[in-house]
């Protein structure tokens, strides 16, 4: 319940509201997190995830949030003196360029607009320019709902000498990902968001190209984030410190729906109910916020009309449905709504968004012919025929 | 159960068995972590979590393991250049060089052998003669059962410009901790010990000494580890980053068991525990391997018989019974064995823990009177009169 005593209905771009059963195997008993009723949860845990990465390499498992395995993507692959080209066009890439400096590193920036997408094109011209250890880029900018084109940023940055650090914290689980054909070198994501869990969990899956420079130790991760310490760890089934053990019954419990509905299925499932989330809010008359070419499946951001202030939207969606949706928390503070379209959702979570959403901007003034938007949502969900 | 289908026990000196009801906690719906419901849960834990740490001081929580936390707690405090004494005798305090080297600062030791104290009288002389930014301490080594004499060490070190960190990891919740009067700068602990949680929390309190180094920012932490983000957003009832909510739950529903048994009565309880099961295993003849005046009540480490190997009495608790004890990760490997007497255990757990450590002995060639053990530890149990 809220604390105004509604039914609680978690919607936002992560944390996500996380299935019963998953929940439930939370709960399972606490074992001892070096013995081999752990190794084989891990060990599960850790084949099931790689389909979902479209990775073949080990991945490795940290207490942490997605912010914390950020910093460690860059502690462990840049060495002092080292620069990183950053592809900013949203908080989380505005992030990267904080963990970066705050690491007393050097961060170039390669900048769009919020809601565009960085021109990949300069990427390689930047390559050749400059002396980069690593290219530095988000997924699914959750700000903004642009999704990155890593599979032409991989082409940029592959036979440079360069590697390609890639947060998919909000991506994995609901985008594709194909880690190993897209050449990306170091991948990191989190539990929260599409995996359906609840956070403290951090992943990170590392290829050969990035081991080369992290096994030399150039990097500045020495103890709990380094990626040494924790392959190894990794390959004996376990973490190289205590292991956040809840989390991991819950993302085994998570891969295994994953995998019973079929990835493909999610995949398309996301695709699906985003885009008719989106068609509903733009019958509603609203602008989709992003203009990138790659559109979130995983998040939807809506621009707000002249003369409605989306914190009130959201603030309308938690009083009087007890629904918490997102306004933004940067520069776009009241200018956007963000709606989590990842994880355990179903066509009657979005056509409830819309129908509080519709409730939500008439309170506020913006009138709505009835019954537009929930025809432009039921069209958008018939399957394609 | 255990792989081979025996009833599972966990033992460890952590992580230790969550009580049903923390498991239960885990299992709570996720919700906005930033939201009012959220700000409740961490306003309470905040609250509950003081007196046992005793302290005023708002604590602020990781998403970590205890080594996280550890490595947090140096990088807030040590800028380049700076040199830490740390007090090392065990496993933990090795640790701590480890991570202070790793951060390429200095630290010198004050060292003890394993088991011993370190003499707090050094302390004084040590920061006469060296430029020290801060003392390190662990608070209870659980590699071999000594606590350290915080209140002594705090009194050496107060007057000095020195800070005083201390790791109370496996402490914290099982043995009396006075920050604030002790003068303890930066304390942190961990979820998955004497509070009965799984692993994922990492906690730290930090005196106004400390802020004061802490806040000219002369640390190295900068964003993830940074106490001064973590400071802000805990006075929100927040965290920096995304919460590790179903720890958060979990803690919260600890600390309001702890405080219903009543915080003397649990510490009381751990003493009471520690005491017995060391008394039933000195009358089997072994010897208590710790040779500190202060001896842990949340870990009881037992000195092996010549010819009896310390890996073999785990296994054998392991495979015929389906209990977890720990030996030795380190130096000590085969010498000892270490058993938990932290968190929810009983009177039953010891008996049981004593009778099984018997028949280990026994099998493994160690002959034993019949009844001695369980006399003592009998004995011992019985409240004083």
């Amino acid at each position: 319940m809220t604390k105004n005593n509604k039914p609680y209905r978690l919607r936002l771009p992560g944390p996500t509201a996380v299935p019963e059963q998953i929940r439930m195997a939370l709960a399972e008993p606490v074992v001892a997190h070096r013995g081999p009723e752990f190794a084989e949860v891990m060990a599960e845990t850790g084949q099931l995830i790689k389909p979902i990465l479209g990775t073949a390499n080990d991945v490795m498992a940290f207490t942490s949030s997605g912010t914390g395995v950020m910093e460690a993507a860059i502690a462990n692959v840049l060495a002092p003196g080292d620069k990183a080209l950053v592809l900013v066009n949203g908080q989380f890439g505005d992030r990267f360029v904080q963990i970066i400096e705050g690491l007393n590193l050097q961060a170039d920036t390669l900048e769009a607009p919020w809601g565009e997408a960085v021109a990949v094109d300069e990427i390689a011209k930047a390559l050749q320019d400059g002396d980069y250890r690593a290219v530095v880029a988000v997924h699914n900018e959750s700000s903004t709902g642009a999704v990155a084109d890593l599979e032409a940023i991989g082409s940029a940055v592959r036979d440079s000498d360069a590697l390609l650090v890639v947060d998919s914290v909000s991506g994995a689980g609901g985008l594709e990902l194909q880690q190993d054909d897209w050449g990306v070198d170091v991948l990191v994501t989190a539990s929260q968001k599409a995996l359906m869990c609840p956070p403290g969990l951090g992943l990170a899956s590392v290829s050969e190209k990035a081991w080369n420079v992290i096994e030399n130790g150039a990097g500045q991760a020495r103890f709990y984030w380094d990626f040494r310490r924790a392959r190894e760890s990794a390959a004996k089934g376990q973490t190289a410190f205590t292991s956040p053990m809840p989390l991991i019954y819950g993302l085994r419990e998570s891969l295994r729906m994953i995998h019973a509905e079929g990835w493909p299925n999610t995949l398309a499932r996301h695709r699906r109910l985003s885009s008719a989330l989106r068609a509903g809010v733009q019958a509603l008359g609203l602008a989709v916020f992003t203009k990138s070419p790659m559109l979130s499946d995983t998040v939807c951001v809506f621009e707000m009309p002249d003369g409605i202030d989306g914190s009130a939207i959201v603030r309308h969606f938690y009083e009087t449905y007890g629904t918490v949706i997102a306004g933004s928390r940067s520069k776009l503070r009241g200018k956007v709504i963000r709606i989590g379209t990842m994880g355990c959702i179903t066509d009657e979570d979005i056509r409830l968004d819309l129908e509080q959403l519709e409730g939500a901007l008439s309170e506020l003034g913006w009138s709505v012919e009835g019954g537009v938007g929930q025809a432009a949502l039921e069209a958008a969900l018939q399957p394609a025929n």
